[in-house]
């Protein structure tokens, strides 16, 4: 049976009719991370705590991830929160390292290394996250989107141990062995589903599945060796009735797999057209994207706004279109430019 | 009118046919970065010396050219060089240091640094570039490879100053200063197109142009931007009568621009297959790829060999394919593996 469907006063919010492929009144937008270190507000509320105590902190997090919702007017909300949560609840020894990024003290290894990775009780190991969801949607007026990592990218930091510009260890293990390789994915695909259908229980309109490196690999590796571990995620939350959305960097080559594995939205980076996009994954799949991120940090307003609107000619009118960045928004960003393209978007 | 072929008893080696879109005795294979790090023999002979050093001893650099021609037969040799010679010869200031890569001195910033870009004279600038070409056509018997970097890529080692991941600065000029960003890349068109006339006289055999970072921007901006200074290249080398091949990573959005701006083979990297590939780019352009540098150094041979075999499923025995990496071979990669690829395209 179908959970009961999240704030049933939004289903015809913008944002949900476009990622349902319907005609929205104007198109909506949002922008991947604009939460965070572009705003002087976060800045300031911020303080010394790391992202992973800013997370725990449900009225902080709250707060972050209202900030950009009330300074942009933006067609939806996206839970601030970070891929590891979920490995770092459960106790594989996962921190953020400030400067750094994920460090993992014990990475995975071997077959041993999947007892490690028990199953996620959102309400005993993530409460914070839940109280969050809830705070939010008692608070927004827009469609809030639940976060999770997917498996593989989740998987490139247990394996690797830090950031890695090469997942060697990653694609080795993946391709010297497979089994082990599909199990760490299936594993944290189960991390994945609890985690995101806890957050839809809680609230949460829609969900987005950042997996960040879907570019490493060619399309027939992510095919054999990623898919089924996203296919499993999308499969396990179809039943919630939300949208689910499915991004990466440098993915551009696995949208059309995306699409089939039941994702409702792909999110598109800046490397080829949305018209191409669409070509690519076919009818009855909305896009999210994809506006340059570097361009908004670094050009003048007049070439921003001009390939804002060429981000909207290319989709031409169709329904189905969240923009979007490419992919997250630089921190270097003026965030009156975010804002000017929210009206610009918004009066297109 | 155009200048005598070189190396007429070559005209029919299976790598030019292919460039040329004709049916093959076989699929010929080479592989880029084939020279160099993954070769003991490389790293016996070059010593301490570092690669501008070595480019610029012709016995040494055709010697590097020639070792894995010997080792693995592939169909072709590439001249052992760098992006960054033409702009080091020039005097701009440009070093290559260990660890890390090209270094400018002082970076390009102003209208009057292009006074700093003065027109390559190869025979009095480069000329062991030459005396190594010249050495290697009367050693090869397949055919050399001339190679340039392309303008948007050697500019970004001018402006950025080092290596960079973000190429900020470049972006930054780029958007901010459209007229001398043109102008940037239009001299660098002019120092490739003289370097690579220069080694087609000297005997090269078809020319390769590196575009190393056409990745990092989005399909308008290098259409608008960056393109016609590889329009540029292409078309005052296209009465040298050998074929061009335009090559970068992360360009699997550009291929359609590269093709129409007369590249007579487009590079493809591992992102996409060369099925998809040829979709984009159309008939009558040849393709050259795409087997992923990762695997070969990474997987196990059963894997290597299962991936080759579909990069030439993917081709589908259609003429005009050149079997290679999807880029670089990566140093670690054992060169017993690159053999045995050689003879599996070569026996399929």
């Amino acid at each position: 049976m179908a959970a009961p469907e999240p704030r049933p006063d939004l289903r015809d919010a913008p944002f949900l009719l476009a990622c349902r492929g319907e005609p929205a009144p104007h198109t909506p937008v949002w922008f991947m991370r604009q939460a965070g270190r572009s705003l002087p507000e976060y800045r300031a509320i911020k303080g010394t705590t790391n992202i992973l105590g800013a997370i725990a902190q449900p009225e902080l997090a709250a707060e972050i991830t209202l900030q950009p919702v009330r300074r942009y007017g933006v067609d939806a909300a996206i839970l601030y929160s970070d891929i590891v949560v979920p490995v770092h609840a459960i106790g594989f020894g996962v921190e953020i390292v400030a400067g750094v990024g994920p460090v993992v003290e014990r990475p995975f290894r071997t077959a041993a290394d999947l007892d490690r990775l028990r199953p996620l009780d959102p309400e005993a190991d993530v409460p914070y996250v839940l109280d969050t969801v809830r705070l939010l949607t008692k608070e927004l007026d827009v469609p809030l989107i639940g976060f999770a990592g997917a498996p593989f990218t989740v998987a490139s930091y247990l394996v690797e141990g830090k950031p890695s510009r090469d997942y060697a260890e990653t694609r080795r293990l993946m391709w010297r062995d497979p089994a082990l390789f599909a199990a760490l994915l299936d594993r944290l695909a189960d991390l994945a589903v609890a985690s995101l259908r806890s957050q839809v229980d809680a609230g949460a309109s829609a969900v987005q599945l950042f997996d960040s490196w879907a570019g490493a690999l060619d399309p027939d590796d992510y095919r054999a060796h990623v898919l089924p571990s996203v296919q499993k995620v999308l499969t396990h939350t179809a039943d919630l009735g939300v949208p689910s959305i499915a991004s990466g960097v440098g993915a551009s080559g696995v949208l059309d797999q995306w699409a089939a594995a039941g994702a409702d939205v792909v999110s598109v980076d800046s490397s080829i057209t949305l018209d191409e996009a669409r070509r690519r994954v076919g009818a009855g799949v909305a896009v999210q994207g994809n506006l340059d991120p570097w361009a908004v940090a670094l050009a003048p307003w007049e070439v921003v706004e001009s390939k804002a609107r060429a981000v909207l000619r290319s989709n031409d009118g169709r329904p189905g279109h969240v923009f979007n960045l490419g992919h997250g928004v630089r921190p270097e960003t003026n965030p009156d430019v975010l804002q000017r393209i929210v009206e610009l978007v918004h009066n297109s």
